[in-house]
């Protein structure tokens, strides 16, 4: 990338929805865009290649389990991420803050940042703005998130003020530590702040305000997608989106299923992340271009169909569902393989379809039929 | 394969060593050859065009787990396990004696056959040496196997003596029933007897001579690499290879460590598989044209050279001996994969140069020589 080239270019923004292009130092993804997460490392069960056949353009990295495995020393040897993983396009690492707040046994958080035992063994560890930043320098990713406090969907509005409140200052100190650092490896980083508020219109709409003054080059919505239902996620999400500025990116962290997805590019998100596509493709939940298809049904025992013959990827092609059926419920490795990478290609072609879409102008129209269409169960 | 062909060509044999080529309808294959085991339907965690990738040339396929899971039914309905797998190079399929012997909770022997109760869900089956030649038939297999009894490494002379006369009756019996079937699915069926005898030289020969006597198209020698000394093993299937013709291609069951492998190819065998590769791999240890690795010891930790650079292969080339360890260690599915394929390139690697040394008339020093190296441990 020309370091004098813009980071975000906003292509096509009708009525909500938009079209976009990200510029990194690694290649440019179109928008909106789907991440796969590689949660330590890895994209489960999916070899670095395999993972771009699947059309995927960009994949998200977690801060909090890289730091716990294999750890910065390693990555650092190794010059990053990339190389370790051997994934030569974008990484996005999230800033740990949701894994602290769903995986760590203890946490104990002040104004400094935050203190947790891992999950994993019990070993004591500190997040704070300043440290996210270098851990993510290390990391070498291509876009970094800030530290912010993630709270729970049944969080009081006095606690959820406070968290904010919080999650502001380490946003700001946040920023000063980014500045202060250099390169990754001569890669230049993004950083982008998140707005929180948990599911309070004031809080929310003042973080959207706070985040937008802020004149980074993207924005991320997090604390959206822990349990409530699908009408208050895209309330929030409408909500902030009317405020956050239309020239960068929105990213909606952790979000979500194919309905999700669309409904949230329909009310102007631009990037998404989530573990569905792989996790529940390893427990045989496969999502189609006809639906939705639990493989462990019986009813596909005898089914030597292609998994879904309107997609390419000889994933999708190549395997019926009988025998993806039998890998499956048999826990054979090679099932939890098989259906990831096609519900990976599943994703990368919906987001596909949503920008043609989208540049047609139909978008809307086809979004709502297409709904009904997918999340069948067949 | 035009019918008329031969299905092996001794092409030399120097000393007890031999280069050959088998030819199948679904293709032709140079030995000495390594068959990877594809226990039911999948060669654990490789897609099948990446099992070719490894320089495999053809897989092995368990009766036994093929008749249980996905059953007879579902293969049939497919056109056999080629389709079902999508695997379209030759398999030879076992007949599941060796199976019964190592797996089933209860197994009940007659003339007639053996029932035995699955070790899935208890339930009850039979084999006969009729229907596992039916069996195999359904299954498609290029070259399928006669059913035998395979006794345990302590049996008495008077129940291995017994035992084999069983498994004799059990051979003409299957050669009667191969000779009733037609080709499976057009393709054309080869059948191997199976030597028995346990480690007693006289039935041994027997065996050899009887199974020599049957004039099929190769020769199989099981009912070793059952837990004894690798000497044992030598010697059997060295008295063995001296009474089986030499111009049948001389398959060595259930075999072994690259060491056994190239000790065996030294006395005359021609054909192996082994479930070593892909299930030590998948335990972390690797094998490498330098040695043998276990991932998981921590002096691999910061290593970042690749698993193995003097073999051709992305997944031996493109990762580091770290990044394999922290996927190895952190059970993520993709350090299976890795170590698998690697594994069975290794495997792939030892063959072929196996039989160029074996062209070049110099296999015995090469193996004397090499064996040293790849078996210390790095």
């Amino acid at each position: 990338m020309n370091s004098k080239k813009i980071f975000f270019e906003l292509i096509k923004n009708k009525k909500n929805y938009r079209l976009g292009k990200i510029h990194t130092n690694r290649g440019s993804l179109d928008t909106p865009a789907f991440m796969p997460v590689g949660t330590q490392g890895t994209v489960k069960s999916i070899f670095s290649d395999d993972v771009l056949k699947t059309g995927t353009q960009i994949i998200l990295g977690n801060t909090y389990h890289l730091l716990l495995r294999p750890g910065i020393e390693i990555l650092k040897k190794f010059g990053g991420l990339h190389n370790f993983m051997n994934w030569k396009k974008p990484i996005l690492t999230d800033s740990g803050g949701y894994q602290i707040y769903s995986l760590s046994t203890k946490r104990d958080i002040s104004n400094k940042g935050v203190k947790f035992k891992s999950h994993i063994d019990g070993s004591v560890h500190e997040f704070t703005p300043e440290n996210i930043i270098d851990i993510q320098n290390i990391i070498g990713s291509d876009i970094n998130m800030v530290l912010d406090e993630c709270v729970p969907y049944s969080s009081s509005y006095s606690y959820a003020k406070t968290s904010l409140k919080l999650t502001h200052s380490w946003l700001d100190r946040s920023i000063i530590q980014h500045n202060k650092i250099k390169d990754a490896y001569g890669h230049k980083q993004f950083l982008f702040p998140i707005v929180q508020g948990a599911f309070f219109d004031d809080l929310r709409k003042k973080s959207a305000e706070y985040v937008s003054n802020c004149n980074l080059p993207g924005n991320a919505i997090g604390g959206l997608s822990v349990g409530e239902p699908n009408e208050k996620m895209y309330h929030f999400t409408d909500l902030v989106c009317q405020i956050l500025p239309k020239d960068k990116p929105r990213y909606l962290m952790g979000v979500g299923t194919p309905e999700n997805i669309l409904e949230c590019i329909s009310l102007g998100c631009d990037m998404f992340d989530c573990v569905i596509p792989t996790r529940n493709g390893r427990n045989g939940m496969l999502f189609t271009t006809e639906g939705i298809i639990n493989i462990k049904n019986s009813k596909w025992k005898k089914d030597f169909t292609p998994i879904d013959s309107n997609l390419n990827g000889h994933f999708s092609n190549d395997y019926s569902k009988a025998y993806l059926r039998h890998l499956i419920i048999n826990k054979e490795i090679l099932g939890s393989q098989i259906a990831s990478m096609h519900n990976l290609k599943f994703y990368s072609w919906l987001l596909k379809i949503s920008r043609t879409k989208i540049i047609k102008g139909n978008f809307t129209s086809w979004k709502n039929k297409i709904i009904k269409k997918i999340t069948q169960r067949l």
